[in-house]
């Protein structure tokens, strides 16, 4: 997952790409990086690690200029290292560019060979490098034109910010996996993966980027075209669940709404009989307010989350129970002593935690443990820009609900249907991506079946 | 405020303290130091900056030794520099020791000009350097008949924990301003400001140090003497209100427990019809579940927090509107729309914070917007080891409820009762350092007349 | 200027890199970097700043392999940035590959726009990424053939180290402008700029590559082939005089010896009488031993050159008279006071450094001043590799030797002959480029005049 | 060993000491500070490593004044750590100091008990602290009288610089052990060990502080007392053989003028048939040229040493013959091949580096290799401020010179006589502490005998 951001025709646009990277953090803690125009040269400084460590009084000396981009990142495609870090800012035919790209292509490791075949060379790992050789080889004659012609070529999930020496492009694939925004600041405009970067600049929301739509932006204003095939959208659902701010807008939805209605929803579908709601925080706490407003049974606070986590923990070498869960979470035993809980947590990826932490809560006295997930099981992996392991990895994709609730240890366990998932989040199911869930991946690849048989 | 950590007898010593400071790394972000015995030489390592930062691998191959003492600290007197930061290490005639230290003497600048007068020389400007100096210059025969020797001639608020090559001593002051708790694990012992950091580290907690307890732990076992005059305890209150953890217990009782009861009680004092309870997070969520489910007003997510927060921070040089404020929190608006507000904050400093908040929070859509104090107005400063301003700066000190209900911008400004705090809290109202709140202080001290006309 | 280093089929081998980069850090500042192989992939760890901070010993955990190639940069072409420091390595149609570069091509930005035109893409501003590209478009069936037919293409300066998965090949160019040797460490090879990085790590020095050599080392042993279309050499003589280290052997010749020679000859030119040789150090101090040895005036140290300079100066505001040279150089009074001075420097640039060193002579007491050259006037830029300046800025462009004089002010000042510098180094002056001293550039190249009306 | 500086009245005092640092670095590398007066407070900043890395723009913000002290250290006694990096910085009765020293007590360990049975505690363990304590503990009435009060308790080498809100005090042990210069800047003065600190930021030299004088440097202008019974001064004459910069005047002589005379006079008692004289590099230069001059065996630059030398060094795990002397020092195998050669050191320590320079020399071809040091055999250890090791390591304490010779494989060993030396450096042989060189110590102290059955 990344956080991109974009801006045009404002003072300072680095410094205010530099706040919405802040408020995008969420997104990708590995990588942060700004690229800026000065309206006739590039300037990037980009850096492993957090967007507040990276960027001193000094680096903003040298980016400057009244447009910018910007880009945290979590690796998906690409190991984690400065070479892979965003913005890619590059020189070609007819200039310099600089990009951002949140999503995973399908089909780069494809293109790629055949670029490599017909000579081209990398420098990175990304298949956002692939996007911008196709564009530098394109015979079309404006930059605009080059960039659909290499967007047609690819295949699969790309919100992008694309920045030259005159122009802010926004674009989003035509299935629109990842969310992207408009906004506008002062005299200029502004584009981001998340409205909250909107916020903290003092930005006014416009709309959603719409599926397919490609907003060009330059000194003759904004202008949108729709230059892709249209094909039905496949929104990534997960956005919702789990990735995106509360306090965000996504696909012109507010994020705090639907996680509400998720809990809602699970409510109604497996509610049971307990002393409180509690939530895993901070990811399911609004699901778990949807979840106690519904059934009537009071929210808690029970787990504490500490925020300080930094980059490597030194880890004693004779075991402590449970340590990587006890060092993100700490349950609030005056709570629970004794009591009958309805845990509500996004997800479940692998189990490992979610056991750990069941361990936890029973240690501090916990009587019964009924888990609720405010999402339905992940039996497969996404490849359209999430960072699911293998199949293999996917504790749903090999076992039944009822394994899983006796690995995890708990008296029942719940997920939300896709239907209730649906319906919470609003809109039709065919308007989602729902692939991580059932398998169904609304764009097609050509890769080998991993060595679990899978389709990776 | 501080967090301090004592732990004798175990293995790996240090990187237990480590986890420890982590868990209490919300009591202090300014610097962070370790202090370790190897039974024979006292070794330390101190820093500015968080506890995760500071402590790598290597650092750890300089810490050896199955005792240790740490501390992570936020200046209340000295200034903020690495001379200040502890645990202090020092030699004098008996060898070597470490000193860690929670609170405030009120007696420290004039016990201070005593020992310079008589020669001493001082390399920090901390209170904790002159518990030290009394202490080596004591004619007593033992370490524990020192340090009561010296510990007797000062007055105010210490919760220290001091490591010498072969010994471990906890010390609270008599009045118990600030928290220390006693653990055990494996065959050895932990001290600690909060039992948060016995949780990480997979440490029982048998109980709170009591008022004037010094427990001295050794190659004997473990003692505890009550050498000092009893007096009155008086328990800061304040750490039930916002500094410590929720999932800690300090003074012997559930923080979450009292904060959810202080929140109940606030909703008995001062309910009023509203769509929702809001807490300003993360420090009134508790409360604000207690309000909620006292009140019967749903509990809702309305505030979002940034928790990436780094040191400094660029701010552009064109304004954006409450700029400080925005770093940190940003309003919900599709829950906020068109509601009723019921906010609830743990106390209300300056108010300049509290202000932005409304403000965000109307732009957002907020209808009406009450807004209730889960502590009583805060109108004169702490002596004893809170950082709290000068009485010029703290608005109850010189505004009624009224006129900062109109600075604010709210419908309604409640604070909850001092009678109705202790009772959520618990025990007797003579129990606790209320001070803050009426100007009591327990423990006199002789300074000017500020330039206020006030205290300080 | 730069230093490059390779190493096939040795034990540790990034470790040994390392310490031939260290041996010719004098070749350039500004980055270091090293790409090592494991026999299947390459990795590769590049940093801005000296090779002795850039290499701790978990960097070497991430270089695995028993072949490596390193490179150490002082920026020519590119602007100093990481995107520009060395190796490159890149991924292509055959898997990845490193290169380290020194020397300047002439014909790189016309083969740059040919690129870009086509559709090629640029990370950074280097001509050696020029190299790559066309290597990677190259029709060819194997490695070696790629690379040479690529070679064939560029004109100017490349002595190369180039490494993939399987081989290290070095190469350079037809005219020979810059250095490289061969050398044999136990059963593998090493390649270096200069001999002085073979003998730290008890490499044995076998021969220079010769020019237009192409030595592809791999499992199969050494091959040597010479593809290029012979041309003149033309060996870039300032590395007798300045670049290189006294104790290496270049071109299969002394440095010491030529440079010594050096000054011999500048003593049979223009020997005058003075009480002592001094030399300005640490770069005119071989030179100097041959003018003392041949004039019979004693060889003295008068001026003490301060080898700690850090990167970044902080300069009083109120000046310090001559404060550049100041902090590189301090006369010692005791020997220069009431004494004649003859003076050795290598060369002058811009003059501005001499005139100050004179004036801190003068101070110090000297008497006459007399100033020699161990070579030629430069009058023209390099456009092989050397950082000179434009000839606006070259003082003896535009400046006639009597001029010079006056401005450093100085009793007289005599330069080496252009044939008594070839003398000196030996061989003949067809086999240098000695287009710096007399603008007869041995390779054409296409640009617009300077805006001096020279060249460039 | 250590530099010290300090300037008083003289706009940016900070800059100006951090210049003078820099010129003083050969002294000492681990650590560099300064502390500076604004009039009425001491502003402090201190940390490890060099003097070039540690002070940035910022830094200087923090150092405001016209008068300021530095100091940059080499351990010699106290472990090598920030806490015992200098100058250090208290406060007492009278306000804040700050201490800078060079030279090494030899009764601070014995003060230092006395200090701490009497109550005193030590942050650090350099004896600088002891001074302090001594100092701050006096019952004089003056600042001046309460630092002659304490300087009149020790024993031993000091030469120190001493800053309070108001004064500069410079001051030099009755036996001179180490030098310290007065000088001129503008209308302010300057102290420094050495006088190449005063050239660098243009200051004039005026004389060296004499033996047992106190220079009290105020608003009143300069006083100059001499507080301390007189004594034989003993100045360490192996500040001319190695420590000082040859540009410097230390003592109120011109180093450079005196190690010549050592090579000279070390030409005279044992010269012998050569090629070539070659000093080992840079500390024996300047005595080469006089024993060049004197013996008319022309000087030669037959070694080459890297003056890149950063802190941690890689070893490859596999063996490199002789690692540690390659790192420093490379042959020049064509001026050595087939010589006969007279090397020149400035002395012998353990003998190993010599042994390995010896293997170098041999293996780049040298015929007969004879030896030179231009000072006695090191037969003692220093305790007045100089890092020489346990008598058990001095090669010269336990070996005749014949063994020495044969241990080192040279074809002949010669150190220079010690009435040589006294006549080369000038002044009577009194005059000079020569206990490194026969034992004669000249201030006692009461320590035991080492474990070699030695003095230590």
């Amino acid at each position: 997952m990344c956080g991109i951001f974009g801006i045009y025709n404002v003072a300072e646009a680095s410094k205010l790409t530099y706040l919405g990277l802040y408020a995008l953090q969420h997104r990708g803690q590995e990588s942060a990086g700004i690229a800026s125009s000065d309206g006739t040269k590039i300037h990037s400084h980009v850096k492993m690690g957090l967007v507040s460590e990276n960027f001193t009084p000094e680096v903003f000396h040298e980016l400057p200029g009244r447009s910018a981009i910007g880009h945290c990142r979590y690796s998906t495609t690409g190991t984690s290292s400065i070479k892979n870090a965003q913005p890619l800012t590059v020189s070609y035919c007819r200039g310099q560019l600089a990009m951002a790209h949140n999503g995973n292509l399908v089909n780069a490791d494809l293109l790629r060979s055949i670029l490599e075949a017909d000579g081209s060379i990398f420098s990175s790992t990304t298949d956002t490098e692939v996007i911008i050789h196709l564009l530098a080889q394109s015979k079309k004659n404006t930059f605009e034109e080059m960039l659909v012609d290499s967007l047609k070529r690819v295949k699969g999930a790309f919100s992008l910010v694309v920045l030259t020496e005159k122009e802010l492009i926004g674009v989003v694939d035509p299935w629109n996996f990842r969310p992207l925004s408009l906004g506008k600041k002062d005299n200029g405009y502004v584009l981001a993966s998340e409205t909250c970067a909107f916020d903290i600049i003092d930005a006014e929301y416009i709309r959603a980027v719409e599926p397919g739509e490609m907003i060009i932006i330059n000194e003759n204003g904004l202008k949108s075209i729709k230059p892709f095939k249209p094909v039905k959208q496949k929104k990534c659902i997960f956005e919702f669940i789990y990735f995106s701010r509360p306090d965000s807008y996504i696909f012109g939805q507010s994020v705090q709404k639907a996680r509400k209605a998720l809990g809602a929803e699970l409510a109604k579908e497996s509610a049971v009989a307990a002393d409180f709601v509690i939530p895993v925080p901070d990811s399911a706490n609004s699901a778990a307010t949807g979840y106690a407003s519904e059934s009537g049974t009071p929210y808690e606070i029970g787990i504490i989350r500490n925020h300080y986590i930094g980059r490597t923990f030194i880890e004693p070498s004779q075991s402590i129970r449970d340590f990587g869960a006890k060092i993100k979470y700490n349950p609030v035993k005056d709570i629970l002593n004794n009591k009958d809980l309805l845990v509500i947590d996004d997800s479940i990826v692998r189990g490992t935690t979610s056991r750990k932490l069941v361990k936890m809560l029973r240690k501090a006295g916990a009587n019964l443990v009924h888990w609720r997930i405010s999402s339905p099981p992940i039996t497969h992996p996404c490849f359209y820009g999430v960072d699911t392991p293998n199949r293999s990895e996917l504790i749903a994709a090999s076992h039944t609900i009822h394994e899983i609730e006796k690995y995890l240890k708990v008296e029942s366990l719940c997920y939300l249907s896709i239907d209730g998932m649906v319906k919470a989040v609003g809109g039709k199911k065919e308007d989602y991506c729902l692939a991580c869930f059932c398998g169904e991946y609304p764009v097609q690849f050509n890769t080998e079946p991993d060595k679990n048989g899978f389709e990776r």
